[in-house]
């Protein structure tokens, strides 16, 4: 975040620095997703991000306008997002130099006319307590999945929406808490071991649970890397015992069926998404 | 998931279903924040959501047009939000007759126009691992998390951005592991105990990070509701006893200037958000 309004490039050009704004009547997270999205488009541009959230009176929507205003007397033009949703706190936003991406003024006519009916046009908490019991569920699955990482507990394991299973360090446990604290899902995590493989079924514990696992592997080369990290120089982390490793993990995947992915070049989101997508298919 | 077209009201009128689509050349996680954030302004409808993720080709958007075509034959119009950046694939969706809020279409050439060079207009994994040295970050963060949790290991608090305090189930853990995951942050918590408040002082496993601790609070009733679910009955979850420690607590926060938030009233996201701002404003 200490980038000025120029960089210099390895040609000797100079690279613009876009100061980019984000603006919410909350938390901000969705003008940030918004944003982001589109600006992920540019990648030889340069940001300068900075999230304004929780804008809740005409005088904090002035004061705004002040700092984009400042921002646009600048060398470059900035540009700012906004999902604010109180028209008089827009309307103020609007009166900045500073080009505004309005999404909520570009697609709430849309939506109304399709639905037929008028908006709150409310500040709305979208990332707020919303519906109780389903924030319960997610508070409640972040507790299960701590109490059920890596193999610590068996307790409960029946009432799991899904079992990830793996060698130790594949991204079970980010994975796991990913789909905890967004979706509510109840995950428990096993670490495939070298006494996992002698059978050709799924481990004991989590055999009756087949049709509910999900296996990661990833590159021996990768997991030797990050293995290296935790206990170096050993045979935990040596490439051989890694490719050892991921090739009984794989085979006890195949063999029992158990759907699973490489989590070398997919992102917690994205292996939460395809979980999830699998589950809805085999459920 | 199982709502029909029609639900019954209270008062005896029928409430539509209204179908919604969320339609991505990804995870879908953008397309749901920003169809969600539009949506939840019409608090009377009932929506039927369907997330449709990773539309890679234009031979599966077909597949795409042909379901929301389906719906679009029920006796409630449908309503579909697509982020899919990929022209073709965009040209095919809209050749549904199901309204499509297409986030790309109405935003990019704004963006353009500002930044003055053409977007890529290729499907970018805005949710894929990106920038890998601030992903492994992130999984870094969760690790960190895990192990500090509830106090568990006082090993490298010096190196903690934040460290959350307050007395035991007032939702340490969900704000921790938020932060971590979708932040890099990296986030310790401590539980204060009785133990903690005769002396004027913080706590001195975490004074001499003072600068970077972060109280939360909650209401008595609350707090004994959520002790009662783990130790029923017990002097732990009585409310006496809940008042104290959150009395105790907060006098402490106060007296030794650590900024707090109320978690009975607020989402982990939003106390993460303030947490963030907060840091911001400190740092």
């Amino acid at each position: 975040m200490t980038a000025t309004s120029e960089d210099r490039r390895p040609d000797g050009s100079e690279a613009r620095v876009v100061p980019v704004f984000f603006l919410s009547d909350s938390t901000g997270i969705s003008a940030e997703t918004m944003g982001n999205a589109l600006l992920i488009q540019f990648p030889d541009l340069h940001f300068e991000r900075r999230l304004i959230p929780f804008i809740s009176s005409v005088e904090e929507a002035r004061k705004v306008v002040e700092i984009l205003d400042a921002a646009a007397a600048g060398p470059v033009t900035p540009l700012a997002f906004s999902t604010t949703a109180l028209t008089e706190i827009r309307e103020e936003l609007h009166k900045s130099v500073c080009p505004l991406i309005d999404f909520f003024d570009l697609h709430m006519s849309r939506v109304e006319a399709t639905l037929g009916v008028p908006g709150m046009r409310v500040a709305a908490r979208l990332h707020g307590m919303g519906d109780v019991q389903r924030y319960n569920q997610r508070m409640a699955a972040v507790e299960y999945a701590i109490e059920h990482d890596d193999g610590q507990s068996m307790r409960a394991l029946d009432i799991a929406d899904v079992i990830i299973i793996a060698p130790s360090r594949c991204g079970k446990t980010p994975t796991t808490m990913y789909l905890a604290l967004q979706y509510g899902l109840l995950v428990a995590n096993y670490p495939l071991t070298d006494d996992d493989y002698p059978s050709d079924g799924l481990p004991s514990t989590v055999a009756k649970y087949a049709s509910r696992c999900f296996g990661l592997t990833t590159t021996p080369l990768r997991l030797s890397q990050v293995r290296h990290e935790r206990r170096p120089n050993s045979t935990y982390s040596s490439l051989s015992q890694c490719t050892l490793e991921l090739r009984r993990a794989e085979d006890l995947y195949r063999r029992n069926r158990v759907p699973f992915l490489n989590s070398s070049t997919k992102s917690v989101e994205e292996m939460s998404a395809v979980i999830m997508q699998s589950l809805r298919l085999r459920s």
